[in-house]
């Protein structure tokens, strides 16, 4: 936790926060604070700035804040991504918040084992708390929004071609397609495929609503390594 | 597992292998291979090709191998990393070896715990285990070399100028260095801190042995992040 991340709740003051459970024990048994000491904090949708811990006690620590500070920019990216298996979501989700994609599509494929679709980790709450972590990883306030489309013909068929328009449209891919460009400086929409890709016609449907079929080489990388990986090259 | 990896061992004739144990029970359960499939095989340290089964029981497997395609390039990198958490340590090693650095150096930092260097997960086999992982995942056959250095000065003073001689040497380090460098041509000696960074001392003795900060930008990475970005960007 590299930057305290308060919520509204915990304000009791414009300048003062009450904090209790995971923050309070990630204070006491990590930072090993004390009263007195000065720590990074951000307010959850909002600014970024320090706090000074006033009181710390086995129920709660109490800090006064100051928040001057905007929160690291954003990446101009929505990301589409075939649902991963329960364990990588987690990672995944924690990379994407991290890394500032504003945007992420959770998506089916026909390569996604339809077990995935059942996992807790889906939930609002359990997606909310991997993102808040990658957050406070990063030290941004920002939470990413998450899309989940169980149904892959009409999303990409009906609002896929609306949310690539004005965008360079990249799907991740292997094969003998153009190697991923890089540094780029306009928005773009990027697909990233299951573990064992896209099958041809999920391809074929992803060209049609504009995303072009890019590869990174021989090499292929599992879903939480080829998500950092796209996203270092492209931006 | 998207290559089968094949060891000397594994050879009763030179081009036919019997295999049991993980890898038998990975194409039964995760393949659901059959008798006459056709498998991307590589040989531990050779040549990637292809094989077909032969026989398939709950004992063994017996394939048929041709052996004719090199493995993928490796990168042209030295990696230095602090050691990292042993959870993390798994993963990285998944990672490196599938994204094809050719060797590890795993050092010693003031931010690193002891306790990590108790892990079993440092044992020669431990680590093996790992980085097959890894090849297996991106289809490559050549093990990356590991080397363990549990004390930073006398490796930085006296082993890393030698190391990073002829190479662009580069620390990762937040900060306000110039931004890591992309798309780079020539050989690199990269050195990667621990959570929480390289202290002010260790920036100044790899420094001095040749390796020059450059950062990612304001947003702080894990390190099993930092490292495919890092990767990604300069390759």
């Amino acid at each position: 936790m590299n930057l305290l991340l308060l919520e509204d709740a915990d304000f009791v003051a414009a300048d003062r926060v009450v904090l209790a459970g995971r923050r309070l024990k990630h204070l006491q048994e990590v930072h090993r604070a004390a009263v007195g000491d000065s720590l990074r904090v951000g307010r959850l949708g909002g600014l970024m700035g320090s706090g000074t811990l006033l009181e710390l006690s086995e129920q709660h620590a109490a800090l006064q804040v100051s928040l001057d500070q905007t929160p690291p920019a954003k990446l101009p990216l929505t990301l589409l991504l075939a649902l991963p298996r329960p364990k990588m979501l987690k990672r995944v989700l924690q990379t994407i918040s991290a890394m500032g994609v504003p945007r992420l599509i959770l998506l089916n494929s026909y390569r996604v084992e339809k077990s995935f679709w059942q996992t807790p980790f889906l939930e609002p709450e359990a997606l909310r708390e991997q993102l808040i972590l990658g957050l406070e990883q990063a030290r941004d306030t920002v939470l990413p929004e998450v899309i989940i489309e169980k149904r892959f013909k009409p999303f990409v068929e009906d609002r896929l071609p609306g949310i690539a328009a004005g965008s360079l449209g990249l799907v991740g891919h292997p094969g003998d397609f153009p190697a991923c460009p890089r540094a780029i400086e306009q928005p773009v929409t990027l697909a990233i495929g299951p573990e064992g890709g896209w099958i041809p016609y999920e391809v074929d449907k992803l060209r049609e609503a504009g995303l072009q079929p890019v590869q990174l080489g021989e090499r292929i990388l599992r879903v939480e390594t080829a998500v950092p990986v796209l996203l270092a090259r492209l931006f």
